[in-house]
């Protein structure tokens, strides 16, 4: 019996394991924790047929926090009747009550010059989507036939306030410029109406400091390309936060830097929240897997997350986070950022900056 | 009695009766038509309660085809079970079957420098988005209760084929390089697995000969903006199109110049399709209505797409297309372009460049 947080290590498939060794190696620099790795996604399925193996679900359940590499081969499997890959990472989600998505997208200005946006339109973006990740379209009644399909989207007002909260205590601890931007679809769905109505209604009567505004999805997806920056907090349902949160990881130009935070309940920036769920943005990288050149940012930075937000030490998350930036600052690049620095290399200039 | 199509003109609100009246000037002077104007939106609630007054509709079913401005006011109704103006769009949609909406985005070299993409992203990028319009989440089975809201998205597979050949149709009329990126959820949705399925389905059985590639719709909306010239024509659902649609729209940097086209049939380029709506993709506009200021662009190249799609008239709206261009090209611009010149500055240079 020890009184360390445990971490159940989930490095997955491709890239994965490589940048989740180097996450691994940095909180083991900042702190002592005990690591549980265990196998999920499509390296699962063949060691035991199932891509959530429940000993895998049951470390989670236990432990701390989660570290997640990535999950997936980028192939359809052979057999169209296997178990995906991603359904391992739907599993998780339910089974943990993981109900919010954080995606908090900062732009290094050492890496400005990677945007496809011109960079006076990006520097200095700083705003986090925050997604519900249990509800809507992906968990709702469905059926399929040859000829016809359908896929149901369902919130109820209890789902959509704690996601709320969620958003609302975020822009809380940023202090005065808190700001939310609800994103919904209003003007056609029902449960865009209720949305609203039940964001509005916490807003009102829990948190009249901040102040909200409500944009339709379209719109949201137009202003976050022409001007990120005037976003703080995007509040958002489960599909368009899917859509809308690569939009705006691509916009930032560092889709492998981006870091998630997916958690049972709100933020609590003292204690941390038991059981959260960290992983970086990008995917298993099938193309680069094995090359040793993948970004180990993301995955370093979703450890960050996980110190904030999962285990309440914001101090240490501060030194991570300032020491990926020092390292990004003395040049240090990886293929994705254009240039030559290995994963290795990277994790090896960032622990000499702790 | 005459022989001359009949066109129906809806200017709407806001800004659309200034646009509206300059694609009219331009219509006039490359041919002899007919027109019939009629009030639709906020402006027709005002003068008839309906959004879309039974007179106005009767037009648009017995016009070739129809001209509209834009729909809404901005602000929502002081009396919340007022009839939306934007009802008065999903009407005509399913009125008229306009199953296929077309959105060509073409980025004017003179236009270049107002895209916030870096313009080494987007020179040459011509792409249309073809959208599922009359099906899914927008006209599903729904309800809302003040605890509880659910969306339906269903599609038949008949809706999924038809909407695909408007897309495999358009392709093979660009010739060799013809691509269709088919964009859904398959991972996760039943509509898109059956989607997926049956337009992998119309390409092999009917057209072999374009080349089809399947992407998830938060990759698509990731690829858009990183490298948008990848795309040729983007083959979507009804939801996923309004998003991708609007990314793609500001990613040109020229929301106000861009047209659309909703077809109740595949674009034929002899004969057109009866009973299609052109309008551009801007909205109202309500900040700038009444100042003249507008750019008339969206209005007159969905004008073009009229004589193409609509009226079987190809060569003239290749005369309008090549005038708009050589109007920017002597540096005439609207203030959304970053210009002095007015609705209707720009489009007397435009007349006199036929
Ligand atoms: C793998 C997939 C089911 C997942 C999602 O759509 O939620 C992914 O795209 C994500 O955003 O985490
Ligand atoms: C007005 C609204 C209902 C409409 C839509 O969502 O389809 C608009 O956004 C569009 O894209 O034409």
């Amino acid at each position: 019996m020890t009184d360390h947080p445990r971490i159940t290590v989930l490095p997955g498939d491709g890239i994965g394991p490589e940048v989740t060794e180097a996450a691994v190696e940095v909180l083991s620099a900042v702190g002592t924790f005990d690591f549980d790795e265990r196998p999920i996604g499509a390296c699962a399925v063949s060691e035991t047929g199932a891509p959530l193996p429940e000993a895998t679900l049951n470390s989670c359940l236990e432990a701390d926090a989660t570290l997640l590499g990535a999950v997936g081969t980028g192939v359809p499997p052979a057999d169209p009747h296997a178990p995906r890959p991603e359904q391992a990472v739907l599993e998780l989600r339910t089974s943990l009550s993981l109900y919010a998505n954080l995606r908090p997208v900062r732009t290094f200005p050492a890496l400005h010059s990677t945007s496809p946006l011109r960079p006076e339109r990006i520097e200095g973006t700083d705003l986090t989507v925050v997604r519900e990740l249990t509800g809507g379209l992906y968990f709702g009644q469905r059926e399929r036939t040859s000829q016809q399909a359908f896929d149901t989207c369902v919130y109820t007002r209890q789902e959509i306030e704690r996601i709320s909260r969620v958003a609302f205590e975020l822009a809380s601890g940023k202090g005065s410029r808190a700001r939310v931007t609800s994103v919904d679809k209003a003007n056609v769905l029902d449960t865009s109406r209720l949305w609203r109505e039940v964001v509005q209604d916490i807003a009102d009567r829990e948190y009249p400091e901040v102040e909200l505004e409500h944009l339709l999805v379209d719109t949201a997806a137009m202003r976050l390309v022409t001007d990120p920056r005037q976003f703080d907090i995007v509040l958002t349902e489960n599909m368009f936060g899917d859509i809308l949160s690569d939009e705006t990881a691509v916009i930032a130009g560092s889709l492998g830097s981006l870091p998630s935070a997916s958690l049972p309940a709100p933020p609590n920036p003292l204690v941390g929240v038991r059981g959260g769920l960290f992983e970086p943005v990008h995917g298993s990288a099938p193309d680069i897997s094995g090359t040793g050149s993948a970004s180990p940012i993301g995955s370093i930075l979703s450890a960050a997350l996980m110190l904030r937000h999962g285990l309440g030490l914001s101090t240490v998350a501060n030194v991570v986070e300032i020491a990926v930036r020092d390292v990004l600052d003395k040049g240090f690049r990886t293929p994705d950022l254009g240039g030559t620095t290995t994963t290795k290399e990277f994790t090896r200039a960032l622990l000499s900056e702790l």
